[in-house]
């Protein structure tokens, strides 16, 4: 059970970790955050966490409050008081207690435990189906609350029977709302957009990958139809095979070999 | 001062309005809202915000788990209890406390008295400088908590030594983040956006006009720069003349006769 949370200076209850009405998140939607995995009681990946947190707070100009290393101390404090194992951290940073409501104020700072489920093998094995999107996030470098479209789409995510959105802006297609796209050409290149995305942790991992030829660039949805393999990436997910777009298989309507192999190599 | 606010259920001491940071407006920026002004203790054209508040609250699938008249009653007693015979009424429906902090759970309904300043007839005679900014608002016709974009462009706003931005895009000018936009013709006709703009209730009054000819159809960003009057319109503002845009004069960078006129009779 999640018992503890961390507010601005104070570790608090988590049931009583609250902000006012008057903060900028709550009357504007300004606000951004990280979120990372806890496994064996050990942040994953947190230094690159870290640098995204303090890169998307001076892209929204707010101030952190706290040092890099002090906000890895507080994370390790936090983990122990929990003692939750294995868990997702999400820091969160927003225009704080505004005068007039739209003025950016001395920024809140939360950091709070979440739990989350990890695909299983048979949801890997069976992947998942997307359905293209026409939308753009604004400010879409920076790991913002903004989730209204991704949230406000969920009806019809459903209704077309897809586990998930893609959006396309312009002929290129961009991201899901909460990961990356990558596509496996005919030789093997491991492909993802290069503009107008998210910079995700599991993304880079990928282009760093010692197994194949990796590239950025931009992608038509022509092209995503057309791959030989289609998978998105995420900090809990890691890689998931998209097995079917706008109801039409990708691929073989399978999990690729060049999917489940870089899926192996970063689990 | 501000002494009560309402949340759900209960009157609140407002220093004491606070919501979990499990609430989708802080995890998802999910939410929405309306403003009216209270005079000499009234509520003005409430009948108006609630239709909106109730369209939002529709279009972005929150139950407001109040019915019209429960609300109108709230907002007179909370009018009563803090004896503020001026001052702004903010009614807020959030996402909610969600489990997975994604899918939308119960909404959160919150009634806050909010201050502001009305234009001085100082400022009116001023009148306001904007620049344009290419942008489109997401849902515009929904008054969500969005102003991400806005709160981020305050200090190229300042840069350009404007007081406020225009939105356009693909080539016809919609509003700005929390006014409506109008011109006037050379034959006086009063003429604001038809489409991807949010229904502004003093909009509404002004199309409503006996005293001139009105009309809602798509405006390019030359016809504002070309147009004999501009002015912007708002809840708070009332009507405010545009005397500049992107640093050029408009109209002859004065408040014009017809922007005067429509002011004094809706004031």
């Amino acid at each position: 059970m999640i018992q503890w949370a961390f507010i601005n200076d104070d570790f608090i209850a988590d049931e009583k970790a609250v902000l006012s009405i008057r903060d900028m998140a709550i009357q504007r939607g300004y606000g951004i955050f990280d979120f990372f995995k806890v496994v064996n009681s050990l942040p994953l990946f947190l230094e690159d966490h870290l640098d995204r947190f303090f890169y998307s707070a001076k892209q929204m100009r707010l101030e952190a409050g706290k040092s890099r290393e002090e906000l890895q101390t507080i994370i390790i404090q936090l983990i122990q008081k929990n003692a939750l194992p294995n868990c997702g951290i999400r820091i969160t940073l927003t225009g704080g207690y505004s005068d007039d409501g739209y003025q950016i104020a001395k920024p809140n700072l939360i950091i709070s435990l979440h739990l989350f489920q990890s695909p299983t093998p048979e949801q890997f094995e069976k992947g998942i189906a997307l359905v293209s999107y026409e939308h753009q996030r604004q400010l879409p470098q920076v790991k913002t609350i903004d989730y209204l479209m991704a949230v406000w789409l969920q009806p019809y995510i459903k209704q077309q029977q897809a586990d998930d959105v893609l959006y396309h802006q312009n002929g290129s297609i961009t991201e899901c709302p909460r990961c990356n796209l990558f596509i496996v050409t005919k030789d093997e290149k491991v492909i993802t957009p290069s503009e107008n995305v998210l910079k995700g942790i599991t993304r880079k991992r990928i282009l760093e990958t010692p197994h194949f030829q990796t590239e950025e660039r931009p992608i038509s949805l022509q092209e995503v139809l057309e791959a030989k393999e289609v998978f998105i990436s995420s900090t809990t997910k890691i890689i998931l095979p998209v097995t079917a777009i706008n109801g039409t298989f990708t691929g073989d309507g399978k999990p690729g070999l060049v999917t489940r192999k870089l899926y192996q190599s970063l689990f």
